[in-house]
């Protein structure tokens, strides 16, 4: 089921605006704030979420933690500081995966920017969330820590597949050897072994280069062409000799 | 190997500076920069970075694409629209994981925040990296999908799987870029693509499956050398005429 996000006594407007663009980007739309510093409604954190003010407007406003979480049933609190608690730590992608599969209300639960949850809060959730991070530097900002949880989110959610152009037909065997008796016989020519005991190692290892690219017809028709447009011209001239 | 941030033609310094700090929190360190709209140093970039200005410090510029990536053996290019082109897309989480165990210098490429890169830049890039996101709302912020590539990154790399290693190294997009102009060059003298209008295209698909196969410095040397073996047989003929 799709969690809700609850932020506990935001302290800037712009980071509510950046997490409600977050939430807008991977599909979630809940939005609850706990005691905001600066007051509720606020018009940096409507300015920031352009694109997704309807999760703004949307949002509840509580006073305590207690409130904001009364009707849910799996707490998740995020938190980068390591806590003293007999708790399951997950995650992200641990974390989202439980809740994608779960018939429980959810919700995913971030500090104030400065200090982070309090250690009640913490106590109060069902599990801990640790982003991880470099270890010299492991303070994320607030909005960021939304960003890579409900990305996580909507990886682990909807399972979601590349839209991938279905790839073109493959040339054919027959194909790749009208190309190689093509240009076997263009080398020959030019004499571009310069040492004859050479060829066989040279014409393999070019041959298996060519191929690595995995070509589809149009693409080793395309080559084909390129190598006669060099050819011509130079049969042209041939021409002109005699 | 640790993977390089590109951020092509970045626009607000504030993104740079974010994106410095997503950085830090999952453990890279080298950015580089395209063009910045609003030149550089940039104070906003500074003043954002808190507690990751060495990477702002460490920054290099680059005038185009091609200087930023020459040095690189590997390109993914991020991007939100599907493109129509023969070319490996991938999840973050795919990506990264791929990067994670290369031996390759492997870079992350972000476009601009408005209009995302180039169809060209794609075209150069060996895979496109798309972030799952929802349907109805999926315009990510460039510092919020520079949190979630780095994030999968810090995720995969600190686990990674054993794959086996690439027995020789990739060649360098300079090494790719000499190819190209050469070839173009060839190409253009024998009136390969007939119709004007009709080169971008033909030209952008050519380079794209020429590059699919993940060339080594020598194969793709020994391909210049097929060509230019070629090429040459033309120019003693057009000296004969002479």
């Amino acid at each position: 089921m799709k969690p809700v996000i609850i932020l506990v006594r935001p302290q800037l407007g712009e980071n509510i605006g950046a997490v409600a663009r977050a939430m807008a980007n991977f599909d979630l739309s809940e939005l609850r704030l706990v005691a905001p510093r600066d007051g509720w409604p606020n018009q940096r954190a409507i300015e920031v979420s352009s694109g997704a003010s309807h999760i703004i407007e949307a949002a509840k406003v509580y006073s305590d933690f207690a409130a904001a979480t009364a009707d849910m049933e799996l707490l998740y609190a995020t938190t980068a500081r390591p806590r003293d608690m007999e708790k399951r730590a997950l995650m992200p992608a641990e974390a989202t995966a439980e809740i994608a599969t779960s018939s429980n209300c959810c919700a995913l639960i971030f500090g104030p920017e400065r200090t982070g949850l309090e250690n009640e809060e913490v106590a109060a959730s069902d599990a801990i969330i640790t982003i991880p991070t470099s270890s010299e530097f492991s303070s994320l900002n607030i909005a960021q820590s939304v960003v890579v949880v409900c990305y996580e989110w909507l990886k682990n959610s909807t399972n979601p597949k590349l839209t991938v152009k279905e790839p073109a037909p493959l040339a054919s065997k027959s194909e790749w050897q009208g190309l190689f008796s093509q240009l076997e016989e263009y080398l020959d020519e030019v004499n571009y072994y310069r040492v004859e005991h050479k060829k066989p190692i040279m014409w393999q290892n070019l041959q298996t280069f060519l191929m690595r690219g995995g070509w589809s017809e149009q693409e080793l028709r395309t080559f084909r062409g390129m190598l006669r447009s060099l050819w011509e011209r130079d049969r042209k001239n041939r021409e002109a000799i005699k």
